[in-house]
């Protein structure tokens, strides 16, 4: 049975998540996390409702099997078409990021005109756009679907002139339509963060659903009584104990799995992470 | 058990195999084919070996279980790190686009400098120079992974100026080597042979391995003397029977299986084959 002391659930199709990782590393320091990315049958974004739910439920089963006491889904995609179905079938509490980006995109507009840019299936499932209007009757959501973003990003092209060139193809059809606040829809895009700013120019706010899906999550394990508070749990112990347990916990804490490519990852992720990653372990995901 | 009348089994990680397709229809006008393309996990060209090797074992049984007389491995990367494996545990025929590609290359070098184009894992194999080699002990083989090929080719931007750009980084260091013969050593890339020969110049050959692979199918059948001949089948039957015969036929000659999206499939596809694509199916190739 999972407790306080069980780790969070983290999961993706690929290394994307690992940008929501990062912001629960922060927030919730003393947290422990597992985090699987799905590298063998990345990428999501492109593939049917159907496929990305089948996928995301064993990834699911997996994180079951780790005893995890909650679960982000850190895809866009998968929030989007997988996550209602995903709850149905499993007891552990929940939360995506589509969500917790539509509340702070809400909250942020001044005019009411909210861009929100994904893979294909995330925009075309219009799933931001009900939660959004939900929240703020008068907004109006304009998507975007930007399949070559994933492909750049794991190329490394972060600061490259076909990215822009790429990016301002995108970018142009959002920028007519007057839209104050966008909404980087997938985990890969706050990594060119930078060249969607530059484009989009000073008065569009970007918003990245990380932060704010850390702090939801906060909330939900406070709500849960999940939250770990290691004064709490471990200031019985005498000092030089308390030491030694700590080294064990750091070790311990911050658990890798991945499909496929562990090397590769690993590189990638010492990129984004810089504290804390220790390795990264293959698990046969079709087994679950 | 697979008899002259039983169809060809042809595989890719996607819809790139299908410009192996045509060619086999256009040699072999008169055999039957079964296609599956891999979409819901769809690429496998930055994939480890021992993922592309599973999922080309469970694509094998799939068409194992349709009673195929032959297997083309109508995709580079599996060709390059899965074939030798797939061989051992089958008794099928069967065929990569690899060797049939090498051929060519080293007939075709008037200098014995060949370039080799493809995915990661294809140019990281080293297996075309290996080939190669083995054909034409004096030949030198440089390759170069080009991984933004597919993602381009998938977005449809085969005349754009990102593509050129994207060859001309690619293509420029294998210009300055002086090969004369470049292998488009993925299935996607005969899609983008145009930007590939401008950049190339005239001087250099591109080699596309699909027509050597189906010259090389039919050699396979005969030798196994499983070549359909239709003539030979149906010259007993009476005119019009022989007519209703081969509107049915028609109708059962080409089957597409695709592991997801079976709409986007079919569209791409009547792109690529003009005649005789009717429809795709789901399949849920993880059962297998």
């Amino acid at each position: 049975m999972a407790d306080k002391g069980s780790p969070i659930g983290v999961f993706d199709s690929g290394i994307g998540g690992l940008t929501v990782v990062r912001e629960i590393m922060r927030q919730l320091p003393d947290e422990k996390i597992i985090y699987f990315g799905d590298t063998a049958r990345v990428p999501y974004g492109n593939k049917s409702q159907e496929t990305v739910t089948r996928y995301s439920e064993q990834i699911v089963r997996f994180l079951e099997a780790n005893q995890v006491k909650a679960i982000v889904v850190a895809c866009n995609t998968a929030s989007a078409v997988a996550l209602d179905e995903l709850e149905k079938k499993s007891d552990i509490p929940m939360i995506g990021v589509v969500k917790p980006g539509a509340k702070v995109a809400a909250d942020t507009t001044r005019n009411g005109k909210i861009g929100i840019i994904g893979t294909e299936v995330t925009v075309s499932s219009g799933i931001y756009s009900r939660y959004i209007t939900k929240l703020n009757h008068k907004a109006t959501v304009i998507g975007k679907a930007c399949p070559l973003f994933v492909p750049l990003v794991e190329e490394g092209l972060l600061h490259d002139a076909v990215t822009d060139e790429i990016a301002r193809r995108y970018l142009s059809e959002l920028i007519v339509t007057g839209i104050d606040t966008l909404i980087l829809g997938c985990t890969h895009y706050p990594l060119i963060r930078s060249t969607v700013g530059k484009i989009m120019g000073e008065k569009v706010t970007l918003v990245n659903p990380a932060y704010e899906t850390a702090m939801e999550l906060k909330e939900l394990l406070v709500r849960s009584r999940l939250l770990y508070s290691r004064n709490e749990t471990e200031s019985k112990l005498p000092n030089e104990t308390l030491h030694a347990n700590e080294m064990a916990l750091e070790e311990d804490r911050y658990r890798f799995y991945v499909s496929d490519g562990a090397e590769k990852f690993k590189k990638f992720a010492a990129s984004i992470i810089k504290y804390g990653f220790l390795s990264a372990k293959i698990v046969n995901i079709e087994e679950y």
